[in-house]
């Protein structure tokens, strides 16, 4: 039995077809509100339609431009609960800031959880998202989170194409334990980059594969990728361990700065990410494979709207 | 006797130039900070000297591209918070979201509200700033507020030109409070914009001129100039009713999308402002007039820091 | 469908015959609950039925004696969440200390920010006003507020009477937007009356209209009218400046002092007002016209109880 | 070391006359504060002097009208926290609402725990009072609180008289813990009033003493003496038993409905108070003895302003 | 009609037992959780079934390892809230730390106020207890409390036994409140132990009966017994003092250190108990009676459940 | 310049030998602190000196029995504030549940969050701890926390060894960041145990290693060492992958459950520890090699006290 009334689903300006493509599997037509900047580059929200007591999910992701789309959704979940609606779920597929997570240096910030602080603030009552950085980051916040993982739709993927001796790597200290679960998903052995700085210089780093890769093809495994950087030079010093082919894989494609082109130009066979981002069109990218999330976040929207268990769909 | 450890002073992006001149007038050396973005847009920060106890002043007018900067401002709080700071003011000489204060239609947010909430969560115990747009935004926070006005200035100014006949004019209804301000001061005489839509269609406005202004020099006031639309069409219309010259007055050049330009090109004698916000070579616009706020700014927060009467600056 | 179980209304000491008329709106008894004050004048508060679950609505404008109001309010908020009450709504169709909703001097409270949070932290849910003397005031709450209007029934009645000439009058500057939004509705031009200081000697005032009223019907607009002083030095004015007939209007009449015998008194033609503050007999002042908000109200908690969009009412 | 600047002791209009006497045993002169009521009964407050950073004192015992004399308190702190008054303690010689400290019927308020939490919304940084009615309402607060006892004052008074045979008389139950106090201090045994419902008529109640007091001087003991009923009951209770004489005594002598006068047409020797809450002028009431508390609240603002150990007062 | 979807019971490892027959006298099975330590001493906890939107009771006396107990039912709380559970009962039957309820003497705690905040913090939503020690710490919670009573169980006991010439004894002064209210359930005088220091030796102590107790059969009352201490020298100087027989009850038995073996070696008649705390194995103690809470427990949970009365229980 | 008056250290009962030893760095006496257990098992508190204004610490590592150590440690907050500290710092050089920080199964909690929220309600003003679990939960707290590393310390003692051939081994996918720390700051390479299952039979689990091993001397890493399970498995798995000898460090020695006993009869040639928990006498196990961060937290609290950069203690 629902425990609020009717659901509704909204989408601010950060990936509207995502969210057309979740009410498609809901089968509910998407919620109107518009969402815009004024000349004075103040961001305005206006529900069109009827919030009063209703169960709300507002769909965001963190995309570029992050800040306005962190911004957006905070004004979307004070108009909302201004409004009288019933519950307020802030739907992000992607977390940005979570690799501002801890305090590494002094007098830094952690933005994850001032960022979770704001949401809170603003009156959200719950929060569904996807793959966080740190599972930690979960614990920044009091109000219930639901985080699912796209891993299970990428290694079932990779299953499918049946690699020949694949070994899965980390392709750095931080994404070791995501590359484990993948590892055990995929039954393949699991090897780590390193990276590590050399003699006084500063500057100069050499980069260690820990594990055996020779001969075998590569998967290598991350939450985001951001300028891929860091992968085109794990793709190097692999292939100078001899690395047969290299497959590379992780949740949010953030591909900022011209990433895509980069990887597309490189030896990489494909890079596998999910749609909680928003992307170019794809056709200019064959490397890139692009499998979309919208029906587990709408199968967990329909599970949270209905009081079922979210945990059970990943049992 | 000061309250706090060595008073510092920091600045966010948005307006260095200024920052600097509030520590001219302090006699004091800027504060040590990294602002920046990362390649995936997550800003960050950096405190580059020891905040602990000391009294940390952030100085961050709203300026375009807002989000950003509230943002930015947001993380500088949550870093010097965790850096043990011991007080933390936010010095943001010009406060946006200052128009979406109140629901005036169904379902719309209100902003200056949540962005008053959002500075408290991140962790700022004091507030200092200038012309609200409305005052009860003092009232949208719990911690202290000390709010400056530029009035003074901008009336000072006007009164050395000894401008014949003058006429105070509040270019619209929202603006009818600080035109009464101004026309004390002046001991000019008060009129009034009024917007007024005509018949069914609702896209005819007419402009209305309340109270005399034939004959006279009409002075405009306002709190913010964006795009300078209302200005001009005030002009046009205090010209068919006879006005002589029009001069321009507001705390806050906004100026969006070439207004500088417009009004330059207008029939407008000055536009006076002050630098809460930055502003472009003035050299190209040699009718804008911009007053420095640094000295009120330095002598306020002079004034915090030792625990004396910021009020006594206006009596 | 509602939200919450059984709707219940419930009156304190400040006006319980408009409590009642909207019970009768709602066509249920009102609910039980003694409001009243031991020897050592505190007050104290017992429902006399169970509000466990229910969606409970308090009655109470801020008459005076004030504070007595307020406090009793609250108290009867403490008591029924400490009753498990399932929502409680706070019925204020007269919200006093809106006048203290900035600091326009040094070292003064901001009191109608104050209550908002005292009314929040004894338990409020949900908040349902009208007419706030500013929309910001609103934006003082973080609880959702349901504000109505009774400006549609005032020009609604004004309309009718098809007074000749109409011109609408903002008693002071304060009330600009308020009589603008008057007289678009009885499509009339606008005047505004402005009291200035004359000269060094800081007492004497004199009192300009701006705009036309030569031979027009005046209609002053107020969101409240107190002792009356205003109305009548308006009046005066008026008539100085040629007026034919005064018609007064205003939501809140707090009519203290003897101010409804002062009123009756003088040359103006009526009085229209709201019953959201007690009068007493208005058979001894025939010029009082009192309309009654109570199916306004009551529409608004029948709204409320069962999801429906309060905005729509005046649309 | 004084933690703050200077100390400042301000009054509400409950009893300035005590927070004179106060700032005598202090040496400092009053700070000056307006508290009055507008016309249309709202109050105001205005510091008229610096108060930033100062350590402020607000003295104002919840005298009748107790309401507005809770607000008048609740809007003092909120002005001087707006201020940026560097510590705020609310100095509550008597706190009413005491004995609404449970509930002990269903669906009643816990007013002393709700005008707690309004303090500490408004920003009171700490406490000081007197003989709190239950000593639970301590925790009814989240900040410091120091509660003095006037016991001390009372028993020196009441043992240097050297009543022969006296026995300490608790007036009701509730009172038994404070009796058995003064009890030990006076070496004196104790005895209890009882007051029994009899037989199915609810209202017939007799009134039974517990303990042996035939033949001795009788001391009554309570926090507060209301309209005097109990005690005047309890007077004739113990004289039926045989009682010598009879000495009341209470802290707070809040005097009800003519209470003063019934208790001086009594047969009781003398009622000993203290000036926790103003009294009429005591050449009436002979019998009435007020010991002042200025003193002891003068000692304990000077050693919390210093630092200094409050609890080594009562040691 | 129920508020919340459907109702579920767990317990924590205090009294699994107590939890059971609460279940069965809802006719509902137990909740499937785990609670447990790891081998370093941490707690963790485990809900074997959906909890979402579910209306969540935790059953969890404090009992010996009280600290351990209450962390559990802490962290049981945080799994359940973060688990999306739709309202969380915290069920207390023996709330610990009862007596800590004041500041009595400087620089020591009020842990009664601070387990009170600690369980709102974790997120409970709601509380049912049993016979706090003291009234007041209803107001310790800002969350709604329901405190049932074991005093009717007691006394209909009690009754039933129709002893011969019964006096209630409050085997100390904070007692008397709890006896008072036992005496006239019982229809019987009542009277009160009282403990006084001799001279100037600190540590010599006299139990002082005040009230007639000759030739009656004694019922001692209190909340609860520890070490049963009390209890032992109230029998020693109730039968100095000519009494016939001595009963004793409470509703806590918390009989720490082998009290249960001294009170049944003593010569009081019964001592008759409640089983909100776990038991030894009775046939050891015939002298030791308990009766269950569980109806009234499992009672309450349904109309809470349900949004029926609960007071009117007590009625 | 001292931001608060004279620095006070306290011990709760976990550790009270550390607190000692900071004392003494610092050379001030130890706080007069009584923490105990009432027969009822309740905690109590009370402080034996005033701490007024006092700028607090209180010494208490989460040692087993561990609910027990954080309740003393949230009631001796309770206690200090309520005694007007000017200032408490929790001083944590161990803290508990840091490994249940974040939600990998349903319906769990995250203990280290919720730890982290009462120490906050409590009333704590900050935070000193070392090493925690993850760098995350830095991010649960609001209140500033300093977080300290034995890192240096114990790679200090390891490096001072000068042994042949080391590499540094992660013991688990989780200690992987931790041990590449130890290994750049002692220029050996970094290798890592994964744990598998095998098959389809749960149970079956195989501890690989990644990187090499073989003839070198292995220094395990891990932030704490609870049963010594993992360590022993993996000293095996390391010598039959031909590794020559085996040093184990971590910050925490927990050793539950004889596992002090254990290590030293394996073939681990030294197991370096701190002593932010308290141990055994040390002559029992030779291997066990304890160094002090007594001067650590020292110096750590002589800068928190006198506004000096924590972190310039690391660089």
């Amino acid at each position: 039995m629902p425990a609020f009334d009717e659901l509704r689903v909204f989408s601010g300006n950060a990936h509207p077809a995502l969210a057309q493509t979740i009410c498609e599997y809901l089968d509910i037509p998407m919620g109107q509100v518009e969402v815009f900047k004024f000349s004075n580059d103040n961001t305005f929200v206006r529900f069109q339609e009827n919030v009063r007591q209703r169960d709300v999910f507002l769909v965001q992701p963190f995309a570029a431009p992050v800040n306005d789309r962190i911004m957006e959704l905070l004004i979307m979940v004070d108009a909302a609960r201004r409004a009288s609606a019933g519950r307020i779920t802030a739907v992000i597929p992607y977390y940005a800031y979570g690799r501002t997570d801890k305090k590494d240096q002094p007098r830094v910030p952690i933005t994850a959880r001032l960022v979770a602080d704001l949401l809170t603030t603003a009156g959200a009552d719950r929060v569904l998202t996807m793959d966080l950085h740190a599972g930690q980051i979960q614990g920044f916040f009091n109000i219930p989170v639901d985080e699912l993982t796209a891993l299970p739709l990428l290694s079932r993927y990779l299953k499918a194409k049946e690699l020949p001796d694949p070994v899965v790597v980390a392709v750095d200290i931080g994404a070791t334990k995501r590359a484990r679960d993948m590892a055990a998903k995929l039954g393949a052995p699991l090897a780590i980059m390193e990276k590590r700085r050399v003699g006084n210089a500063d500057r100069t780093e050499t980069l260690n594969v820990i594990g055996e890769v020779q001969g075998r093809t590569a998967i290598t495994v991350d939450d985001e990728i951001d300028t891929g950087g860091s992968l085109l030079s794990t793709i190097v010093a692999l292939e100078e361990r001899g690395v047969q082919d290299v497959y590379a894989c992780c949740t949010h494609g953030v591909l900022s700065g011209g990433a895509a082109g980069r990887i597309q130009g490189s030896s990489v066979k494909e890079l596998v990410i999910s749609d909680t981002l928003p992307h170019a069109d794809g056709s200019l990218y064959p490397k890139l494979i692009v499998l979309s999330v919208a029906p587990l976040l709408g199968e967990a929207i329909h599970r949270i709207h209905n009081g079922l268990s979210v945990g059970a769909m990943f049992e």
